[in-house]
C-alpha cells in the first residue's frame, strides 16, 4: 500500500447527503467494513497504537463501537465491555444521562464490568457532539477504570464534540476528520 | 485448558432471572466477553470452525451479533456486513419484516452489502424464536447471497428457532443450548 492508511480509510468512507435528515451529510463506514483490505488496515492502525500501552479491557459503544472495539479486545488479548443503550443490560448496571439536540439519552454499563484501577480504551465510531463518548467515559470513571484514552474512526470537529471531549481531560484519537 | 471449550463456555454464561419479564431467565453473554481467555476461547471455536470454508463474507445481526461477527471477519480475512434494525442504515436498503411475540419488527442490509454468489456466514448470539435471524437469512438471500450457515452462541431449543431456522433448509452451529 503507498498511500498512508488514515488517508487510505477516509477515502473509504461514503458521504451520503441529507441523511438522517435535510442538510445533513452521514459519514457511512460499511464500505471500509465490508472489504477485506480496507478493514484489517482500519483495525491495524488501532492495534499498532495500542499494543503496548499495557491496557486491561476495551469498552465499545452500543451499536457500531462494538464492532471495532470487539476486534481490538481480541487482538490486543483484552476483554470486551459494552457500553449499551438504555435496557439492554440484563444485570445491575449504572447509568449516566447525557443531552442531545432535541431532548436526552441515557448510556448503561453493568456494575461488574470493570474493576476499580483496570486501564480501559474507550471506543466508538465516529465524534459528533461528543455527548455519547463524555457520558461513556463518565461511568466508567464511575465504576472506578482508569481511561486511557477514547478513540473512534471519525472526527466531525464542526459540531464540537472532539473539544468537548478533550475538556474534560481525556486523550482522544480519531483516524480522520471530515 | 482441560474442560471441553464448549462447556467452559456455557459455564461462562450467567443465568439472570426474571428479566426482561418475570419469569424469563436470560442468558447474559458479557461475563464471557470481559474475561480475556474465555473470550478468546469462543472466538477460536468459530475461527476453527469456519477457517476451511472459503468464505467472502460474515454478516452481523444487531447490536449483539456485531461483536462475535466483527472479530471472526477480521480474523477469516473477510468482509463484515452489519444486519440492522429499521432506520439505522444511510444508504440504499432492503428491508425485511418478520413477527415477534407482540408486533413487528424489521431488519435491512444496504443493497450493496453483498454481490450475488458472495459465500456468507451469517451470526448472532443466540436463537430464540428464530425470528430475526431467518428474516436476516432471507435478506441476504434476496441479496444473491449463498448463505452457507447460520450460528450463534447459544440455542434456546424450547423456543423453537433453531427448528425453524433448519426448517427453511439453512444449517445451523451453536456453541451451547440452554
Amino acid at each position: 500500500m503507498h498511500t498512508d492508511p488514515a488517508e487510505y480509510i477516509r477515502n473509504a468512507i461514503r458521504s451520503v447527503p441529507d441523511w438522517p435528515s435535510p442538510g445533513v451529510t452521514f459519514r457511512d463506514i460499511t464500505p471500509i467494513l465490508q472489504d477485506p483490505r480496507s478493514f484489517r488496515v482500519l483495525v491495524d492502525l488501532f492495534v499498532y497504537r495500542y499494543m503496548r500501552q499495557r491496557l486491561d479491557l476495551v469498552a465499545g459503544v452500543d451499536a457500531r463501537g462494538f464492532i471495532l472495539g470487539a476486534v481490538l479486545a481480541y487482538e490486543l488479548n483484552l476483554g470486551f465491555v459494552p457500553v449499551r443503550k438504555k435496557g439492554k443490560l440484563p444485570f445491575q448496571t449504572l447509568a449516566e444521562e447525557y443531552t442531545l439536540e432535541y431532548g436526552n439519552a441515557t448510556v448503561e454499563m453493568h456494575t461488574d464490568a470493570v474493576k476499580p484501577g483496570q486501564r480501559v480504551l474507550l471506543i466508538d465510531d465516529l465524534i459528533a457532539t461528543g455527548g455519547t463518548m463524555v457520558a461513556a467515559a463518565k461511568l466508567l470513571q464511575r465504576l472506578g477504570a482508569n481511561v486511557v484514552e477514547a478513540a473512534a474512526i471519525i472526527d466531525l470537529p464542526d459540531l464540537g464534540g472532539s473539544k468537548n471531549l478533550k475538556d474534560t481531560g481525556l486523550p482522544l484519537y480519531t483516524v480522520c476528520t471530515f
